[in-house]
């Protein structure tokens, strides 16, 4: 077959495919995206927005069961599965079909379908096909991480968040072995609604916080919220009929619980083992993985640019968005290869209560050895969040001795989502702690207890940190 | 009696006149706080807190009688209304506590209860008390409006916002008129816990927001969800038995119900009618109100400041404090008034959708002559609104041609309550769009839908306003 040769390939049409996409057709026409799958995000189809489609449904169980302390009773709530998940599914396609739409609206020439491989540099197989690109562009995304045999020893029973979005109905029971982002929304969502489910933590860890005091009320919470078995290392996972025995270490000797179907949520890792990378003529790290600057998602100095979830960086959409907007305008005018600013960093985990981190990490400011005071609030008595029967979690806020300059903060508590993006902006302009303090406050909103804890961390910082 | 002689005397001990006293006390223990009626504020008492727990109630209410969409289904749900009022009136009285506790750890000469009056200009008559003092800071808060001979018609039928919060349970039915902050609260709250509600407006206009189009946007909703006449002008009352007959002109014709009670919701006025201002030897504007400035909380040249809802300007909690705060530091150290910054202007109405305004309204840049440019958005298919399926309403976002700032923004929408405060501080700052554009947004989050509506201002402004 002839060759095609374009000025820039695109491996994958996902968030960070679609947005380099459009970036590069500002500056060339000869573009090809390469797609091995049914088109459509990981966010639409299996991320962002069905999760929270089923946060939704589990939030509404979740007030319904709890509105006897506001004097509002209810009699017999019935979660009918199939209509929570016949809602799931259906908002879902409706999303996917945005991004189908987008897609479909591309040249039929600037795409291809089949699994891209490379065979030397500037050169990519794709079944039969030869592709000759000036520029390449990875942007395979990332795929559930499963322990090995895991697959081979549960079958069908063995599930990933992808599939969950599929569900007809829910089932009765689910064990979720993992306490990240994913493993932590699916498992208290599942649990809200009637689902019979025990969370595994390998570690003690639950969820991405990492300042100590945040840790400590998170595993605090989740004890005392959801059937938890934290510190399992990895727990023994057997097949049983048309369900999975599990079976762990605890503090009090062994213990084995049947399940319908074990999810496996141990993280999320680059889709790039069949790229074959090794030929593509770039730098990997030890790991097999390039190694690339974020300012211009480049690898090295070759003309191969990565972004989204495929770079394990910020595996986040709006990153994964930059990424490829980045990579797709460098790609694009290459070989004027620009830096561009990064956003303040961002984390937010949908759970209830919330938690995000703004800025920099308690981890980030201690790996770096910056200075940094800390002020801190408990939701507890937080007046907004006690009259919503919300006040739950601590936020703390740091900021800089040297020039009161906030830094960062970890949040674990109610709408922790926009005091995130609150702070997030208040770090990116560089304000200081008197800044922040001088800005309006309303009355009785929870944005007061982020000013509690800032007014403690400017006493902090005249305290000399 | 002896006179009694000190540098600052105050004028009511609401949240102005508390923080007015802890400001003084930095600079004289000479000071006398003077209150007539039970201490508490309108905050805790009457206000902001007992309003928010009511909302708490209506919105389990409401979740609970809307998760069929969502899957959830319920067999019956009953509003225990005298459960309902319980929770309100313990946490109100919790809330109030506090005040309470702050007040008396006041030093006993500090305090003086009866309801103060000029006599002179620095003299004050409480009761047979005479009270000369060098400053005097009035802080005697609003009081609500009811229209001429409502009281006498209606007796106990006639109710305002205070006495909603001391309902020993729900009653069947409530007309409310007034269409404000308190009215529109009140309204959707009572009706969603089971209480036949009908809204009167006495024109056609509904909440605070004035952007024709925002404005359209929430006529439009109130007709859908609530019994809603507008446009009434005062309509005719009477007491009927145990209740109250109201009787309207409506585009169709002469309509009239009974119902239970009738709360006046035509908002708050200064409460100094008493003080005999005219003896006070300071300007009054024509409605017999003194004339001040924001900045120091001066009225004119003299020594006597105004601070709270006493001064009519931004009735709200906050800005309460802050003039406290700025009348008593200057007030304390008189003869050095100094002029203080305020906060970006903050408004929130906690209806659901809520409405806000951040900066400047639409009818303040119109007034003002200043040039700008808007840019929507409708959460009618904003994602994440969607998913919640809380996707109702529109936000314009206002910016300066000149030089691409923000200037201010109307909402009406979820979450307005913190896409009002990033706005807030983002206009405090002087941000312009670009800045606000380069900030992060993650995903999925109602923030989103600020993003567009600031793309499409960004648009706006480039093709010249």
């Amino acid at each position: 077959m002839t060759p095609i040769e374009v000025d820039v390939a695109i491996i994958g049409a996902g968030s960070a495919g679609m947005s380099a996409y459009k970036a590069v057709r500002q500056h060339t026409e000869r573009v090809l995206v390469i797609e091995q799958g049914p088109y459509g995000t990981t966010c639409a189809r299996v991320g962002c927005m069905p999760s929270k489609l089923l946060i939704a449904a589990a939030e509404h169980a979740h007030a319904i069961a709890h509105g006897a302390p506001f004097g509002i009773r209810v009699a017999g709530m019935v979660v009918d599965g199939e209509a929570v998940m016949a809602r799931v599914r259906r908002e879902r396609d409706r999303f996917v079909g945005f991004v189908l739409e987008t897609v479909e609206g591309w040249p039929a020439a600037h795409t291809l379908t089949g699994r891209a491989r490379f065979v030397a540099p500037g050169v990519l197989a794709v079944g039969d096909t030869r592709v000759h690109a000036g520029r390449v562009i990875i942007a395979t995304g990332a795929v559930p991480s499963v322990p090995p045999g895991w697959r081979d020893r549960l079958g069908d029973r063995l599930i990933v968040n992808d599939d969950v979005f599929d569900w007809t109905t829910l089932p009765a029971s689910v064990a979720v072995v993992g306490t990240g982002v994913v493993g932590l929304e699916l498992a208290q969502a599942l649990h809200r609604l009637g689902v019979r489910v025990r969370l595994f933590g390998r570690s003690r860890r639950v969820g991405p916080l990492t300042d100590p005091a945040l840790q400590a009320a998170v595993t605090h919470w989740i004890e005392a919220t959801l059937p938890y078995s934290g510190n399992v290392g990895e727990p023994d996972v057997r097949r049983d009929g048309d369900g999975v025995v599990v079976t762990w270490q605890g503090a009090d000797g062994e213990h084995s619980e049947r399940f319908d179907y074990l999810l496996a949520a141990a993280g999320r890792a680059p889709d790039i083992a069949g790229l074959d990378l090794d030929k593509a003529g770039i730098p990997l790290d030890e790991r097999g993985r390039p190694t690339f600057d974020p300012a211009t998602c480049r690898i090295g100095d070759t003309p191969i640019f990565i972004a989204g979830d495929a770079d394990n960086d910020r595996p986040v959409l709006h990153e994964a968005a930059d990424d490829g907007r980045i990579a797709g305008h460098n790609a694009g005018r290459y070989p004027d290869v620009r830096a561009e600013p990064r956003r303040t960093a961002l984390t937010i985990v949908f759970s209830d209560p919330q938690m995000a981190i703004a800025g920099a990490s308690h981890a980030e400011l201690t790996r770096h050895g910056t200075a940094f005071a800390h002020g801190e609030v408990s939701f507890a008595d937080q007046g907004r969040a006690r009259t919503m029967g919300r006040n739950l979690g601590t936020l703390r806020v740091y900021g800089s001795p040297a020039d009161g300059r906030l830094l960062g903060a970890e949040i674990f508590g109610p709408d922790a989502e926009h005091l995130a993006h609150l702070l997030a902006w208040a770090i990116q302009r560089g304000d200081t702690v008197a800044d922040a303090l001088a800005a309006p406050f309303y009355h009785p909103v929870i944005e007061e207890g982020l000013r509690t804890a800032l007014q403690r961390l400017a006493k902090a910082l005249r305290n000399g940190g």
